[in-house]
């Protein structure tokens, strides 16, 4: 994995994937005692950063294999961005998803076009059930993050950040990344390495889910206990992957540990100050940004949104925190 | 009035103001049944159009006269437009706004450093409130619409959306403006009968306060019967203006008119489908593009979302609608 994987991937994705902007407020500012600036993947096509790796692996398929459809497995974002991808490149698709996963993401999923196949998180191996699908029908798997191609194409977010703070005259930031499997975390890692060093990657993750955090600490991989148990939904991986670790451990500073409530309250003040809408895993970086403002140590924090499907319910829950 | 004013507009605003995106949704070209182009100026600093204004007035007043300060009447977004453009520039402003405006535009007014003054929308007349505290402090008037200045910096919204639709090859379009005194939508106009000849701009407003589709019916100013009765707020004026008049006369196409209700369906599938949150006034054009297709005539309608000030209240009224 290089930055010339990265830019290939920009490459593919110039005019297809959105340049998001980097949006603040003053108010945010306050909260966190400097500069934050949020990179709004949220505004991404189907609503998260996901389509960047989407269309960076469907795109790179030589044709043949790509016409006979991919297959991908996901709580929703992957879901859809690779849906999404496979819809405009005219190939089918199947998507594997957890039957607790939001309802939006279902929905938007099989509306997108994808055939949707839904299985049990706790009783069921979804790489299992991937494997024999791909196999039988001839379908390419794209996996979620532990893929250099995938980790390319979220890493494309790295080059934005780089540049358009670099027009701000920013050079040196906290980076916060909401962390599943690592694979955008690793993504933006490498690409602030060759193209903005003095920033430094901070992976994000909720509580009972901080399974980076614990890696980057013991020097190995470290597993969640649970499958189960946050609002997090779009983070709650088991752990990051063989690929994504050994980048991870060379360029990430070190962890942060956000609860559902600095979620919760992440989202609106989103809402409140920036006008976007960010999901309980979308918000685990602003969470982090204003509510453990003394773990971070630059004056400008730079924050993912990542994403922002998320059922009205949960919406209704983070509003009803404010007190307007 | 003419194109140069607005690119001296834009000249000033340059690095100030944020480049709004140009958003779409396969889902919103479903309902619509023609490609809808989202120019999401919720996303503008003070979450609404209004900054632009707000800061191509302040920042032409020759410094002296700067210095003593600025002064606006508002029912919210016109007000943090023009607080945060005086705060930018180190100067004293002072707002005028209802006393039943919502609550968060209230306080975002007077934590963007102004001194608000407020007054009743049935028994005071706030231009005579403002003249009168202009005179005594030496304070300059930024009008709301009815100003050259003011509808320079709103049409720098227009010659962004002649070049971000360009960029996309696209040059016939309806342009759904939501409309109160005119001065966004004609400056709009302004700037696309000079960058996109081939686009129409459609005034869009809320039942009870049609206004300019009247107006323009008409061929002279008519009136609104109310001051309230609408949850779009922002855009509750008594009328066009006498500079407004002219130019929505001379390049607008028919008013649409929209309901309540049409605004929050609108405001919900924004969350559900853009990810940008807007508020019942600026949903107006939105509303007009899913609800009202029959009153369409191009194959791509491009619309303004032109502020997210919005309570939560209000918020969660809009997403009780969705059906998901």
């Amino acid at each position: 994995m290089n930055i010339d994987m990265i830019d290939a991937a920009a490459g593919r994705l110039a005019g297809k994937a959105r340049k998001t902007p980097l949006l603040s407020s003053p108010f945010l500012d306050e909260i966190a005692g400097r500069r934050v600036l949020v990179k709004s993947e949220c505004l991404q096509h189907t609503g998260s950063f996901k389509f960047r790796g989407g269309w960076a692996a469907v795109s790179l398929l030589d044709p043949d294999t790509r016409a006979k459809g991919v297959i991908a497995f996901s709580s929703g974002n992957h879901a859809q961005g690779v849906a999404y991808a496979a819809q405009q490149h005219g190939v089918p698709s199947v998507i594997i998803m957890p039957k607790d996963a939001p309802q939006l993401k279902i929905d938007n999923t099989r509306a997108l076009g994808a055939e949707v196949v839904l299985y049990d998180r706790e009783t069921e191996d979804r790489r299992e059930i991937g494997a024999k699908m791909s196999e039988e029908r001839g379908l390419t798997l794209i996996k979620p993050f532990d893929d250099p191609v995938v980790i390319a194409g979220q890493g494309t977010i790295g080059l934005e950040i780089a540049e358009q703070a670099g027009e701000m005259g920013i050079e040196e930031a906290d980076v916060l990344v909401p962390c599943g499997g690592g694979g955008m975390t690793s993504g933006i890692a490498l690409a602030l390495e060759a193209r903005a060093p003095k920033m430094t990657v901070r992976p994000c993750e909720p509580e009972g889910f901080d399974d980076a955090k614990r890696s980057l600490l013991s020097g190995k991989i470290e597993y969640n206990a649970h499958t189960t148990g946050s609002i997090c939904d779009a983070i709650m991986t088991p752990s990051v992957g063989d690929i994504t670790f050994p980048i991870l451990q060379r360029l990430c500073g070190a962890g942060i540990v956000v609860s559902d409530g600095e979620c919760l309250n992440a989202m609106a003040q989103a809402f409140l100050r920036l006008k976007i809408v960010i999901e309980p895993g979308g918000a685990a970086a602003l969470a982090a940004a204003l509510s453990h403002a003394s773990e971070l140590t630059s004056e400008t924090v730079i924050v993912v949104a990542s994403g922002g499907n998320v059922d009205p319910d949960m919406y209704v829950r983070a509003l009803q925190g404010l007190s307007v």
